[in-house]
Protein backbone atom coordinates (compact mmCIF):
# COMPACT_ATOMS: atom_id res chain seq x y z
CA UNK A 1 0.00 0.00 0.00
CA UNK A 2 1.68 3.00 -1.02
CA UNK A 3 0.11 7.03 -0.90
CA UNK A 4 -0.30 9.16 -3.45
CA UNK A 5 -0.54 13.15 -2.93
CA UNK A 6 -2.73 15.13 -5.57
CA UNK A 7 -5.17 17.19 -6.51
CA UNK A 8 -7.97 16.15 -9.39
CA UNK A 9 -7.75 19.13 -11.02
CA UNK A 10 -3.97 18.43 -11.99
CA UNK A 11 -3.49 16.31 -15.10
CA UNK A 12 -0.17 15.29 -14.05
CA UNK A 13 -1.63 13.85 -11.18
CA UNK A 14 -4.30 12.12 -12.87
CA UNK A 15 -1.55 10.08 -14.93
CA UNK A 16 -0.47 8.55 -11.28
CA UNK A 17 -4.26 8.12 -10.47
CA UNK A 18 -4.67 6.41 -14.00
CA UNK A 19 -1.99 4.43 -14.14
CA UNK A 20 -2.58 2.83 -10.45
CA UNK A 21 -6.61 2.22 -10.98
CA UNK A 22 -5.50 0.85 -14.57
CA UNK A 23 -3.52 -1.73 -12.63
CA UNK A 24 -5.46 -2.40 -9.94
CA UNK A 25 -2.98 -1.20 -7.74
CA UNK A 26 -4.05 -0.33 -3.47
CA UNK A 27 -3.19 2.95 -2.74
CA UNK A 28 -4.18 5.76 -0.48
CA UNK A 29 -5.06 9.24 -1.86
CA UNK A 30 -4.33 12.74 0.07
CA UNK A 31 -6.00 15.38 -1.59
CA UNK A 32 -3.58 18.49 -1.83
CA UNK A 33 -5.15 21.56 -2.54
CA UNK A 34 -2.42 23.15 -5.07
CA UNK A 35 -4.27 26.83 -5.68
CA UNK A 36 -4.15 27.39 -2.40
CA UNK A 37 -0.64 26.55 -2.10
CA UNK A 38 -0.52 23.15 -0.17
CA UNK A 39 2.18 21.74 -2.14
CA UNK A 40 4.18 24.95 -0.78
CA UNK A 41 3.26 24.63 2.69
CA UNK A 42 6.73 23.90 5.21
CA UNK A 43 4.99 20.35 6.07
CA UNK A 44 4.91 19.59 2.40
CA UNK A 45 7.65 20.86 1.28
CA UNK A 46 10.45 19.16 4.24
CA UNK A 47 8.75 15.66 2.77
CA UNK A 48 8.69 16.48 -1.05
CA UNK A 49 11.14 19.47 -1.67
CA UNK A 50 10.22 19.93 -5.41
CA UNK A 51 6.74 21.40 -4.01
CA UNK A 52 4.82 19.75 -6.13
CA UNK A 53 2.58 17.57 -7.10
CA UNK A 54 1.84 14.25 -7.54
CA UNK A 55 4.13 12.59 -5.08
CA UNK A 56 4.14 9.52 -3.75
CA UNK A 57 5.21 7.75 -0.75
CA UNK A 58 6.13 4.27 -0.58
CA UNK A 59 4.60 2.18 2.80
CA UNK A 60 8.63 2.52 4.03
CA UNK A 61 8.93 6.28 4.20
CA UNK A 62 10.58 6.56 0.49
CA UNK A 63 9.45 9.27 -1.70
CA UNK A 64 9.09 10.05 -5.18
CA UNK A 65 8.13 13.12 -7.23
CA UNK A 66 7.74 13.70 -11.06
CA UNK A 67 4.54 12.46 -12.35
CA UNK A 68 6.11 10.45 -15.34
CA UNK A 69 8.83 8.75 -13.06
CA UNK A 70 5.87 8.24 -10.66
CA UNK A 71 3.74 6.25 -14.17
CA UNK A 72 7.13 4.63 -15.05
CA UNK A 73 7.81 3.20 -11.57
CA UNK A 74 4.17 1.99 -10.67
CA UNK A 75 3.75 0.31 -14.52
CA UNK A 76 6.98 -1.16 -14.67
CA UNK A 77 6.81 -4.24 -15.88
CA UNK A 78 4.05 -4.10 -17.79
CA UNK A 79 2.24 -3.64 -21.33
CA UNK A 80 2.25 -0.10 -20.32
CA UNK A 81 6.11 0.53 -20.16
CA UNK A 82 7.73 -1.34 -23.25
CA UNK A 83 10.60 -3.47 -22.84
CA UNK A 84 12.05 -3.18 -26.30
CA UNK A 85 14.60 -1.23 -25.87
CA UNK A 86 13.75 1.55 -28.60
CA UNK A 87 10.10 1.46 -28.07
CA UNK A 88 11.33 2.15 -24.29
CA UNK A 89 13.15 4.80 -25.59
CA UNK A 90 10.50 6.09 -28.04
CA UNK A 91 8.26 6.15 -24.90
CA UNK A 92 10.88 8.53 -22.90
CA UNK A 93 10.88 11.11 -25.78
CA UNK A 94 7.11 11.43 -25.33
CA UNK A 95 7.41 11.44 -21.95
CA UNK A 96 10.34 14.09 -22.28
CA UNK A 97 8.53 16.18 -24.74
CA UNK A 98 5.45 16.54 -22.98
CA UNK A 99 6.79 18.04 -19.79
CA UNK A 100 8.73 20.19 -22.04
CA UNK A 101 7.07 21.47 -25.10
CA UNK A 102 3.70 20.37 -24.25
CA UNK A 103 2.08 20.99 -20.44
CA UNK A 104 3.98 24.12 -19.93
CA UNK A 105 1.54 25.88 -22.71
CA UNK A 106 -1.68 23.76 -22.53
CA UNK A 107 -1.61 22.88 -19.10
CA UNK A 108 -0.40 26.37 -18.29
CA UNK A 109 -3.33 28.23 -20.56
CA UNK A 110 -5.72 25.56 -19.52
CA UNK A 111 -4.66 26.94 -15.57
CA UNK A 112 -4.79 30.39 -16.62
CA UNK A 113 -7.74 30.43 -18.54
CA UNK A 114 -10.00 28.04 -16.56
CA UNK A 115 -8.87 28.15 -13.22
CA UNK A 116 -7.62 31.68 -12.87
CA UNK A 117 -10.15 33.43 -14.75
CA UNK A 118 -7.80 35.39 -17.09
CA UNK A 119 -9.27 37.08 -20.05
CA UNK A 120 -7.26 35.91 -23.34
CA UNK A 121 -5.75 39.35 -23.88
CA UNK A 122 -3.68 38.66 -20.39
CA UNK A 123 -2.22 35.46 -21.19
CA UNK A 124 0.52 35.49 -22.83
CA UNK A 125 0.13 34.73 -26.39
CA UNK A 126 3.18 32.43 -26.72
CA UNK A 127 1.32 29.73 -25.11
CA UNK A 128 -1.53 29.66 -27.70
CA UNK A 129 1.39 29.44 -30.26
CA UNK A 130 3.70 26.31 -28.43
CA UNK A 131 0.07 25.32 -27.61
CA UNK A 132 -0.86 24.77 -31.40
CA UNK A 133 2.64 23.47 -32.27
CA UNK A 134 2.30 20.63 -30.18
CA UNK A 135 -1.24 19.46 -30.83
CA UNK A 136 0.16 19.75 -34.69
CA UNK A 137 3.03 17.68 -33.63
CA UNK A 138 1.01 14.81 -32.24
CA UNK A 139 -1.82 14.98 -35.32
CA UNK A 140 1.10 14.07 -37.37
CA UNK A 141 2.37 11.21 -35.27
CA UNK A 142 -1.27 9.99 -34.63
CA UNK A 143 -2.25 10.51 -38.78
CA UNK A 144 -0.10 7.81 -39.30
CA UNK A 145 -0.41 5.57 -35.62
CA UNK A 146 -3.43 4.66 -33.02
CA UNK A 147 -0.91 4.86 -30.27
CA UNK A 148 2.44 6.54 -29.60
CA UNK A 149 4.70 4.04 -29.29
CA UNK A 150 3.83 0.39 -31.15
CA UNK A 151 0.45 -0.57 -31.18
CA UNK A 152 -1.39 0.02 -27.86
CA UNK A 153 -1.60 1.88 -24.81
CA UNK A 154 1.86 2.75 -23.10
CA UNK A 155 2.43 5.74 -20.29
CA UNK A 156 3.04 7.68 -23.07
CA UNK A 157 -0.37 8.29 -24.20
CA UNK A 158 -1.42 8.33 -20.80
CA UNK A 159 1.01 11.76 -19.99
CA UNK A 160 0.13 13.08 -23.06
CA UNK A 161 -3.51 12.27 -22.41
CA UNK A 162 -3.84 14.17 -19.43
CA UNK A 163 -3.65 17.81 -20.75
CA UNK A 164 -4.85 17.14 -24.27
CA UNK A 165 -8.56 15.97 -23.14
CA UNK A 166 -9.21 18.83 -21.29
CA UNK A 167 -7.16 21.62 -23.62
CA UNK A 168 -10.41 23.14 -24.81
CA UNK A 169 -10.67 24.56 -21.18
CA UNK A 170 -7.26 25.93 -22.36
CA UNK A 171 -8.96 26.96 -25.46
CA UNK A 172 -7.53 24.78 -27.99
CA UNK A 173 -10.79 23.15 -29.77
CA UNK A 174 -9.63 19.64 -30.78
CA UNK A 175 -12.12 20.25 -34.12
CA UNK A 176 -8.68 21.17 -35.83
CA UNK A 177 -7.19 17.94 -34.60
CA UNK A 178 -9.17 15.40 -35.84
CA UNK A 179 -6.21 12.28 -35.51
CA UNK A 180 -5.88 13.83 -32.27
CA UNK A 181 -9.58 13.54 -30.90
CA UNK A 182 -9.74 10.02 -32.19
CA UNK A 183 -6.90 8.86 -30.19
CA UNK A 184 -8.25 10.78 -26.81
CA UNK A 185 -11.61 8.80 -27.31
CA UNK A 186 -9.09 5.38 -27.43
CA UNK A 187 -6.95 6.41 -24.50
CA UNK A 188 -10.20 7.47 -22.69
CA UNK A 189 -11.74 4.03 -23.25
CA UNK A 190 -8.67 2.06 -22.67
CA UNK A 191 -8.27 4.11 -19.11
CA UNK A 192 -12.12 3.54 -18.59
CA UNK A 193 -12.33 7.50 -17.58
CA UNK A 194 -14.82 8.49 -19.93
CA UNK B 1 27.64 3.25 -35.80
CA UNK B 2 24.57 5.71 -34.99
CA UNK B 3 25.08 9.59 -35.91
CA UNK B 4 24.22 12.18 -33.38
CA UNK B 5 23.18 15.68 -35.00
CA UNK B 6 24.13 18.49 -32.48
CA UNK B 7 25.30 21.62 -31.68
CA UNK B 8 28.18 21.78 -28.93
CA UNK B 9 26.87 25.28 -27.71
CA UNK B 10 23.80 23.03 -26.24
CA UNK B 11 24.41 21.06 -23.29
CA UNK B 12 21.38 18.70 -23.80
CA UNK B 13 23.77 17.75 -26.62
CA UNK B 14 26.51 17.37 -25.02
CA UNK B 15 24.89 15.61 -22.43
CA UNK B 16 24.57 12.49 -25.18
CA UNK B 17 28.08 13.60 -26.55
CA UNK B 18 29.74 13.13 -22.76
CA UNK B 19 27.96 9.73 -22.28
CA UNK B 20 28.70 8.25 -25.45
CA UNK B 21 32.05 9.37 -25.66
CA UNK B 22 32.24 7.86 -21.55
CA UNK B 23 31.17 4.58 -22.90
CA UNK B 24 33.37 4.54 -25.98
CA UNK B 25 30.77 4.32 -28.28
CA UNK B 26 31.53 4.82 -32.21
CA UNK B 27 29.60 7.76 -33.83
CA UNK B 28 29.48 9.97 -36.26
CA UNK B 29 28.69 13.77 -35.09
CA UNK B 30 26.58 15.96 -37.49
CA UNK B 31 26.78 19.65 -36.50
CA UNK B 32 23.13 21.36 -36.65
CA UNK B 33 23.61 25.43 -36.04
CA UNK B 34 20.75 26.07 -33.36
CA UNK B 35 21.28 29.84 -33.47
CA UNK B 36 21.08 29.73 -37.37
CA UNK B 37 17.89 28.19 -37.25
CA UNK B 38 19.22 24.59 -39.24
CA UNK B 39 17.02 22.56 -36.73
CA UNK B 40 14.03 24.14 -38.08
CA UNK B 41 14.95 23.43 -42.11
CA UNK B 42 12.23 21.71 -43.55
CA UNK B 43 14.93 18.94 -44.03
CA UNK B 44 15.90 18.57 -40.70
CA UNK B 45 12.31 18.73 -39.15
CA UNK B 46 11.17 15.72 -42.07
CA UNK B 47 13.77 13.92 -39.71
CA UNK B 48 13.05 15.06 -36.82
CA UNK B 49 9.76 16.77 -36.53
CA UNK B 50 10.55 17.90 -32.81
CA UNK B 51 12.46 20.45 -34.49
CA UNK B 52 15.21 20.13 -31.29
CA UNK B 53 18.54 19.28 -31.42
CA UNK B 54 20.23 16.68 -30.01
CA UNK B 55 18.77 13.95 -32.05
CA UNK B 56 19.85 10.54 -32.61
CA UNK B 57 19.78 8.14 -36.17
CA UNK B 58 20.49 4.63 -35.96
CA UNK B 59 22.29 2.54 -38.86
CA UNK B 60 19.08 1.11 -39.57
CA UNK B 61 17.11 4.70 -40.34
CA UNK B 62 15.02 4.93 -37.18
CA UNK B 63 15.44 8.31 -34.80
CA UNK B 64 15.05 9.81 -31.72
CA UNK B 65 14.95 12.56 -30.00
CA UNK B 66 14.82 14.11 -26.57
CA UNK B 67 18.44 14.21 -24.53
CA UNK B 68 17.39 12.79 -21.96
CA UNK B 69 15.42 9.79 -24.10
CA UNK B 70 18.88 9.38 -25.79
CA UNK B 71 20.74 9.41 -23.25
CA UNK B 72 19.28 6.23 -21.22
CA UNK B 73 18.98 4.20 -24.79
CA UNK B 74 22.85 4.87 -25.18
CA UNK B 75 23.77 3.69 -21.45
CA UNK B 76 20.82 1.47 -21.09
CA UNK B 77 22.32 -1.81 -19.39
CA UNK B 78 25.34 0.27 -17.36
CA UNK B 79 25.78 1.52 -14.03
CA UNK B 80 24.95 5.15 -15.50
CA UNK B 81 21.17 3.64 -15.10
CA UNK B 82 20.49 1.98 -12.34
CA UNK B 83 18.78 -1.14 -12.75
CA UNK B 84 17.05 -1.54 -9.38
CA UNK B 85 13.73 -0.20 -9.26
CA UNK B 86 13.27 2.80 -7.05
CA UNK B 87 17.00 4.21 -7.76
CA UNK B 88 15.74 3.92 -11.64
CA UNK B 89 12.76 5.85 -10.60
CA UNK B 90 14.70 8.47 -8.39
CA UNK B 91 16.89 9.11 -12.11
CA UNK B 92 14.25 9.81 -13.77
CA UNK B 93 12.67 12.19 -10.95
CA UNK B 94 15.94 14.56 -11.75
CA UNK B 95 15.69 13.71 -15.43
CA UNK B 96 12.29 14.93 -15.23
CA UNK B 97 12.84 17.89 -12.62
CA UNK B 98 15.58 19.14 -14.88
CA UNK B 99 13.87 19.24 -18.05
CA UNK B 100 10.99 21.58 -16.36
CA UNK B 101 12.41 23.05 -13.61
CA UNK B 102 16.06 23.70 -14.21
CA UNK B 103 17.08 23.70 -18.14
CA UNK B 104 14.09 26.39 -18.58
CA UNK B 105 15.32 28.89 -16.06
CA UNK B 106 19.47 28.45 -15.98
CA UNK B 107 19.76 27.30 -19.63
CA UNK B 108 17.48 29.78 -21.23
CA UNK B 109 18.73 32.65 -18.92
CA UNK B 110 22.35 31.71 -20.32
CA UNK B 111 21.15 31.22 -24.18
CA UNK B 112 19.71 35.06 -24.01
CA UNK B 113 22.33 36.24 -21.63
CA UNK B 114 25.52 34.70 -23.40
CA UNK B 115 24.64 34.15 -26.47
CA UNK B 116 21.96 36.74 -27.75
CA UNK B 117 23.58 39.54 -25.36
CA UNK B 118 20.81 40.50 -23.58
CA UNK B 119 21.41 43.38 -20.42
CA UNK B 120 19.93 41.63 -17.57
CA UNK B 121 16.98 44.63 -17.47
CA UNK B 122 15.75 42.67 -21.09
CA UNK B 123 15.69 39.34 -19.53
CA UNK B 124 12.50 37.36 -17.35
CA UNK B 125 13.03 38.40 -13.88
CA UNK B 126 11.55 35.02 -13.32
CA UNK B 127 14.30 33.05 -15.13
CA UNK B 128 16.74 34.35 -12.16
CA UNK B 129 13.84 33.50 -9.61
CA UNK B 130 13.91 29.96 -10.59
CA UNK B 131 17.19 29.19 -11.47
CA UNK B 132 18.18 30.22 -8.44
CA UNK B 133 15.42 27.99 -6.94
CA UNK B 134 16.38 25.15 -8.54
CA UNK B 135 20.35 25.62 -7.90
CA UNK B 136 18.63 25.74 -3.79
CA UNK B 137 17.18 22.60 -4.58
CA UNK B 138 20.46 20.90 -5.51
CA UNK B 139 22.31 22.35 -2.65
CA UNK B 140 20.28 20.82 -0.30
CA UNK B 141 20.19 17.44 -1.63
CA UNK B 142 23.96 17.89 -2.29
CA UNK B 143 24.53 18.62 1.28
CA UNK B 144 23.91 15.31 1.89
CA UNK B 145 24.66 13.14 -1.07
CA UNK B 146 27.83 13.25 -3.27
CA UNK B 147 25.59 12.46 -6.26
CA UNK B 148 21.82 12.41 -7.41
CA UNK B 149 21.34 8.72 -7.40
CA UNK B 150 23.00 6.14 -4.67
CA UNK B 151 26.84 6.07 -4.81
CA UNK B 152 28.25 6.74 -8.25
CA UNK B 153 27.47 8.71 -10.90
CA UNK B 154 24.42 8.29 -13.14
CA UNK B 155 22.71 10.05 -16.19
CA UNK B 156 20.87 12.25 -13.63
CA UNK B 157 24.48 14.05 -12.47
CA UNK B 158 25.37 13.98 -16.56
CA UNK B 159 21.98 16.12 -17.26
CA UNK B 160 21.57 18.45 -14.45
CA UNK B 161 25.68 19.05 -14.55
CA UNK B 162 25.23 19.97 -18.45
CA UNK B 163 24.01 23.55 -17.45
CA UNK B 164 25.30 23.79 -14.08
CA UNK B 165 28.55 23.95 -15.07
CA UNK B 166 28.10 27.40 -16.72
CA UNK B 167 25.00 28.45 -14.65
CA UNK B 168 27.56 31.66 -14.49
CA UNK B 169 27.16 32.01 -17.91
CA UNK B 170 23.54 32.77 -17.25
CA UNK B 171 24.49 35.24 -14.12
CA UNK B 172 24.39 32.51 -11.40
CA UNK B 173 27.59 32.70 -9.71
CA UNK B 174 28.08 29.21 -8.20
CA UNK B 175 30.53 30.65 -5.09
CA UNK B 176 27.06 30.98 -3.59
CA UNK B 177 26.11 26.79 -3.91
CA UNK B 178 29.13 25.09 -2.21
CA UNK B 179 27.95 21.67 -2.51
CA UNK B 180 26.33 22.12 -5.85
CA UNK B 181 29.98 23.14 -7.22
CA UNK B 182 32.34 20.42 -5.18
CA UNK B 183 29.55 18.50 -7.20
CA UNK B 184 29.83 19.76 -10.51
CA UNK B 185 34.43 19.38 -10.21
CA UNK B 186 33.10 15.57 -9.28
CA UNK B 187 30.94 15.34 -12.33
CA UNK B 188 33.33 17.00 -14.65
CA UNK B 189 36.31 14.51 -13.53
CA UNK B 190 34.40 11.46 -13.80
CA UNK B 191 33.50 12.29 -17.60
CA UNK B 192 37.10 14.17 -17.92
CA UNK B 193 35.39 16.65 -19.43
CA UNK B 194 37.30 19.48 -17.22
Amino acid sequence: MFTLYGDKVSGNCLKVKWVADHLGLAYRWVDVDVVAGEAKSPDYLARFPMGQVPALELADGRRLAQSNAMMLYLAAGTTLVPAEPFAHAQMLQWLFWEQYSHEPAIAVRRFQKFYLGKPDEAIDPALMTKGRAALDLMEGHLSGHDWFVGDGLTCADVALVAYTRVAHEGGFDLVEWPAVRGWVGRVEQALAIR
